[in-house]
């Protein structure tokens, strides 16, 4: 196949690539966008190249996930891996990582999957008992902008928040008005499903983003964390046919094998990630690389970029 | 399944439902939204609701998709139906509608899936002769910012546009200064593939928007049109293994059964759907409800609105 019919824009889509469903580790795609015979355009100008940035980075650009903090939701295609922020929903992560460990998920379902909004899972016959973990929890939408949070802002407008920017490698807004920081709602993040009550969600039932993002959502709902790899696993489901995009019948249900806790599971069977740290001159390059295209394709570079947009590539460790 | 399981929330669920996939006709969510025993949670103040704003609006609310204007790509699990817009790209909209009279796209396929990205289509052999459309057109990136074009202006900040609306119900930037006006990279929205150069776009490849916005192709790429139902049939193909999401293997390809132009469908075969329109007092309530959502659910309204979140609500014509 030819460039002429192969092609949106390359250095783009390898970045769109990289910051979402991630079939392939960074090294990997890289090395296939330098295959000759591959349908990628001409490499663009270093400097604005996402590839050669994340080529170049060096080890110091890189953290491993907290394998106490990351979660395998373990799907019959595969594995789905979640990283949990607890530095914005502290009790959210540990009761959920509580849940996990009891076994709560495991041999529940993906109860919903609603086109360009969540896919959600829970106990659809709400029979499971909890054992150790809480079935009340104070609402997390926000948590106190501290000086001790990181915080790398973009200088980009946001219509959702006064700033936003990166929280220890998660998307994020911050009012430093009201003294308030919180995760936002991008493609990819994670959250905890709730009924009216601001306190009614316990982390027994999650959604993750499989769509534009709701950034409306934000301040409305706990974020737990984020999808680093196989969003696809949940965007391709096939979308439930009732109200709000839940399945009908049961059978037409994704089951949960299981949810570990990655430190629980034998190294051997680790997904050994690492994501891009996003307080480093590296990242900075990255973004303004984003916000800025260069190259032969693009002819109008944007100049702006929005917060859901900036790549987050993840790699295998070395 | 009881509330607490059920929800994130329902206005807005129920509202993306409507701006997104469109399994149902927004009569018939409706309908379902009302029925006691789904899993929806308590009618918002009928002010906010998305719903009740869509149930009472009058016949003037709504147009008729522009049969001549509307192209049915016809794929082995259903129909993607997607209007052009040929006050944006004329010469583009034209010239597919060429190729699809030439039955140019019938047995091609989709030949990419690219996670959070784009679907495409095109001729994997590029064997496929073109008879009556053209090989060369110039870029329609932009089109002149003129009086004579629709445009209602959200009041909701934009980075990557000075001004952001909608334009006979597309989604659409705009620069008065540089008198320019474009289309905007919208989940759901369709574009012509291109090369580098910028004429190296004929319409013989077309990407349609499969995740969040990738609102940095906003003048460097024509776009064409928008699918306004649907998509769940494209955002649910497997995602190619291949660079950029294309198919390594040609059978792991969806074959397009035809494409089609409306009016040249007979009459009992057609789509009759109804689009909002975006030029009335009720779109403007609508897009005001989902700006700051009210109703029990919601803790704290947005007060702003992503041009790309906007509902455009179709339904089967009466």
């Amino acid at each position: 196949m030819s460039l002429r019919f192969a092609v949106i824009p390359s250095g783009k889509s390898l970045a769109a690539c990289v910051a979402a469903g991630l079939f392939l580790s960074v090294t990997a795609q890289v090395a296939q966008a330098k295959n000759k015979s591959a349908p990628v355009p001409a490499v663009q100008a270093s400097k604005f190249n996402l590839a050669d940035l994340v080529k170049n980075s060096s080890a110091a650009d890189w953290r491993a996930l907290n394998l106490e903090n990351t979660l395998y939701l373990e799907l019959p295609k595969g594995r789905v891996v979640i990283e949990l922020a607890p530095d914005f929903a502290p009790n959210h992560a540990q009761n959920i990582k509580a849940l996990v460990r009891e076994g709560y998920f495991d041999g529940l379902a993906i109860v919903r999957s609603q086109e360009n909004y969540v896919a959600q899972w829970a106990d659809p016959d709400e029979k499971r008992e909890v054992k150790t973990a809480k079935r009340k929890l104070d609402a997390e939408f926000t948590v106190k902008y501290a000086a001790n949070l990181p915080f790398t802002r973009l200088p980009d407008i946001d219509g959702y928040a006064p700033q936003v920017g990166h929280a220890n490698s998660f998307p994020a807004g911050r009012d430093p008005k009201a003294g308030t920081a919180w995760l936002a709602h991008c493609y990819a993040s994670v959250g905890v499903a709730r009924g009216t009550e601001s306190n009614s969600g316990d982390g027994t039932s999650l959604y993750v983003v499989t769509g534009h993002a709701p950034r409306q959502l934000d301040r409305n709902i706990t974020v737990v964390g984020r999808v680093v790899q196989g969003m696809e696993l949940l965007t391709t489901l096939p979308r439930g046919t009732g109200p709000l995009g839940f399945y009908e019948k049961p059978e037409e249900r994704t089951p949960i094998k299981a949810i570990k806790v990655a430190a629980d599971v034998p190294v051997s069977e680790r997904s050994k990630l690492e994501i891009i740290r996003t307080d480093t001159a590296t990242f900075k390059s990255i973004v303004d690389a984003q916000r800025n295209r260069g190259g032969e394709w693009y002819k109008v570079p944007a100049g702006h970029i929005d917060l859901c947009n900036v790549p987050l590539p993840i790699r295998v460790q070395k």
